[in-house]
């Protein structure tokens, strides 16, 4: 069967790369796009890329435009979401690729949001460990699911499966990120124009600020960690997309190289969207690029007492729409990997 | 006075960006340019961009073109020259800016190198903090000098203050590193190729194998650190020149905040290449690109504990090429800041 | 039914694109892939983005390991394939995706190749108008195709429906091309480093050397040109792919800029990878990264007396990889637009 | 002596790039920064590579806080110069780096900006033939210069010595510029974001609309072109400076192409800052990066009838900062080269 599917904020870049993937899905049948200050224009005149949509218009983002679909997409800005989201019919799949979903706990969407707190969604990145099975067993349950910030799951698939297996220590991670200005979205800010982005590396959110730190938090935990604590630093790089993680931790006294990579491997075999390396190959952002696919390649130093892995990710498709569309799947018992690409475009 | 200069290695980029430094320097008069595969050809057909020296062809490097001049300038490949400085006068003023004289231990050098030892020379990095004063002292009565290596160099001007104040512990440093391909230098190598890097961050040297790691632990040790243990990881991003490390360090327990900062603060006052940025602000690379400057970024995290220092640097410049020429001048007795510009070429 | 595959080259970036698209191409079975230095090695191994090809590994390109499937696609430099097509059998579809097969005339291949002349096969680009027709037909009852070269397909989709309309001089036609790198392929070449394109923009060929420019003369010929003149120039920027050609034509005294737009149209009317945009509007290479699509743009200058067509095409697909298996498609009498995509990757 | 100088637009990349090579200008010492929606902020938080600037403070745009200053340059909007200009003093040498005072002629300034006209001043780019010797002489006795628009003087720089030599026609000129976004300005729009920029050429102002149209026949007037005819089309790439400007054309009948090439040599014959590159030679961007340096590669394609003229510049530099302090020198009769580097940076 066919779900009729509505992308709301479809004139934003996650909202344009939903509908870029869910063009090629062969279950869902895009029939509504909205938008807020571009409503009543073209589709393609907002997302000139987008060649198989010329015949959509975008409509005004409301509870109104948004029901009577099977499927809802919301690629609203943070705090824009929960609001909308509680008018839609309970048995609607909702999917939320902003952020209002995604903290379980009040204190600290209060500490690094603040506004209405909306509580928890159930998180769409299936692979994540829990101390029991995957996070997939849940999304299979749900009708609303929180798509995830694109930073801190890159951060989370990188380091659960350590924490999960117990070869690593929980305090004192690292986490530095080349990103590129994607995922800070279409908003007009000075220091998005692409003459600052040019030929430069912006360190931007530095000293424990960034609002995905938590996000990072909970997932550790979900995989048993008692209270990890991350130094996280987002760096802006000049390429329009992508993600590349590195994060280290300290090895666990006592645990050889082998298990230590063995509790990775184990975590993601068989899994068709997160990959691990062989030993000695590393992933490049170009590699995941328009693709589903986070690659993960990781060594032990053992001079250093670290692991050190190094996790890309397309920042809009794993990191977001990717995980949304790879989420929806599940929940509406489709196989996992419809519609969604697995090969990088590179170079 | 003026000083006769000879550059070997000038059809490389530190090659290339020496004399660019140079043709602006009013003490020094570049008399010789050598090269290798490409000796015999006008300066100008492999750097273009040199227009003020059209009037010079590249010579053959050995030790009898490099003889005669007040200063020589090595900028040859790793291990080509330690052989040919060992045969230059002992009163010339010579600068390698390559990696054969960095390292003071023969063990390191076998480690990470290999082949011939050719023992140490004062390193040219004049703010770097030692247990007493700065490395400046030991340039000025030197006629051997070793300009650092670009990563190394970035990554111990970072964290020597907080070694040398015993604000921060040695132990599990970790540094992560966003860096353009010209540090890699000019050889034809498919990782380098322009398709393989636009568009992509590409780590290397992944898990403790970095070159640079020994130079900066002997940095640290210097500063006052038993035995540095650090975390190293570049990232190959697609701009051409720039290093954007991000390093962090465990302050020590009980150290406020403003503490921290005042020891890299103290450490660099009056430093007109080294400058730390007030509270809050982060340096880009594009700030210093061009320029002989190192700009500090720094934050101290308290939930996760760590101080994170953020340096821009010019690779090419306060990473190679200035640095090298920064150190003559005091070598000269020359106003050290001679000839070396300060601000970036941005956007 | 089902197709067997094979395609040599497959270590360089035609042959690497061809996979990609093949990947999702639910008619093709790729049972081989052949290269040359890179024989023995996992396909992963070189090609690391391929994730879907993990069982692959590369074989040595000779006439014997592509014997046998149905399809084989030629990725070899340009000179190798002449050759190693003749062993080939009638019967097996043949897509050369170098220039052994593109010119018909000798002389041409003399001027601008040399050595051993091949002789054309059916172009392959599907849209191209001819005297009568498209070039569609002819692809629809042939076993050999020559894909086309990226720069040329680009400029003769530009200027051909004018020329086929009557609306445009033949003599006098002005091209420059923003091109990425990779079409250059993976050869090592200095000019082609990191490092040398990153924040420039450089030409090459420049004064009718290209060897493009007698396969543009061709099409257009084919389109009714007389005896079309053309000053063509590309120049390298730094995006890893596409080509934004913008192309110049004295328009037909007399005729009115309707007249003149309307050629475009009606050329590409219901073409679904070459499509003309909205008077006013102007494709981006962004637009079409990643996919089989050619987005054209188009103004009259009256001042200048000229009309202005820009053209975006990824050159690894619509410039080569997904012309070849359009291309294909047709003259498997397949669906003409199976697996090949129409949305770019953007931004 | 040494000329106290105000700069307004301190905060746009105009007015930064004026202060980056105003620091290194022995004779200009820079008294007075200011700026509109920035005035009272530090300098160097808005411009944070400017490290030799930390002691000034923005101070609001007008014609008080300009007064008083041998000299000022003006770095402002479009339509923003014209009614300050009015008050300052007519002995206070004032360079207008916006384009109020760039066209003579009443109608172009309607038909391409609009607004009040304000008439031309003498035209800041010194290398200009005109009809008997170059725009130098007047420079030479002015208070009131007009720095010339990027693309436009680029685009001059390559055409008019052919015009003034009467080897090629003016007639239907064609000039296609890839250009980095820097060109535009630090103004908020949204397809200068770098999202929308990174690894895409974005063509604008097609078909005849760019506003540097008429600055290039005015320019081309004075050359000695009776009435020239100009195709322009810009195209934004991937760098976040630099002109790459390839015009074409017709070779006069008859002229050989030793008498076109001829005709740029002798024109610029001895000129610091304009060089015709020798046959065969092309520029990069990259060669010109920081300097104001205008290279020239010159090709005549006898098949096509056309003279290829390939220059490179940095619009920041030789585009208008470099071309306003250059004209500044000439009109206070200082050595005309004083404070303007000639090498590029590179890579």
């Amino acid at each position: 069967m066919t779900f009729t599917v509505a992308v709301s904020g479809a004139s934003g870049y996650a909202g344009g790369e939903l509908l870029r993937l869910l063009a090629d899905h062969p279950e869902f049948d895009v029939r509504t796009v909205t938008a807020h200050s571009n409503a009543g224009q073209p589709l393609t005149a907002v997302q000139p890329h987008l060649r198989s949509y010329t015949h959509l218009t975008l409509k005004e983002t409301s509870a109104e435009t948004l029901a009577g679909h099977d499927v809802v997409f919301l690629a609203l800005p943070h705090g824009a979401s929960g609001a909308i989201a509680a008018e839609l019919a309970a048995d609607t799949l909702v999917i939320d690729c902003g952020a209002d979903h995604r903290l379980e706990d009040a204190g600290d969407w209060a500490a690094f949001y603040g506004g209405d707190f909306h509580g928890a969604w159930e998180y769409g990145v299936p692979e994540l460990p829990r101390l029991s099975g995957t996070q997939r067993t849940r999304l299979a349950r749900t009708r609303r699911i929180a798509a995830p910030g694109c930073n801190a799951s890159t951060v989370s698939i990188s380091l659960a499966p350590g924490i999960r297996a117990g070869v690593i220590e929980d305090a004192d991670l690292v986490s530095v990120l080349a990103v590129g200005p994607s995922g800070a979205g279409r908003a007009l800010k000075a220091h998005l124009l692409g003459s600052e982005i040019l030929g430069s590396a912006n360190p931007y959110a530095v000293g424990g600020t960034h609002r995905h730190i938590p996000e990072i938090q909970q997932a550790l935990r979900w995989a048993g960690a008692a209270s990890p604590t991350i130094s996280f630093t987002p760096v802006i790089v000049p390429m329009s997309r992508g993600i590349l993680a590195t994060s280290t931790a300290r090895v666990v006294p006592g645990t050889d190289a082998a298990t230590v990579r063995a509790a990775w491997e184990d975590a993601y075999a068989g899994e068709p969207f997160v990959q691990v390396l062989p030993e000695g190959q590393f992933p490049r952002t170009a590699d995941v690029l328009g693709a589903n696919t986070a690659l993960i390649g990781l060594a032990v130093d053992e001079a250093a007492g670290r692991v050190v892995v190094v996790t890309a990710v397309d920042n809009l498709v794993k990191g977001t729409a990717g995980a949304a569309i790879q989420s929806a799947n599940i929940a509406l018992s489709l196989a996992e990997a419809t519609g969604l690409p697995v090969n990088g475009v590179a170079p």
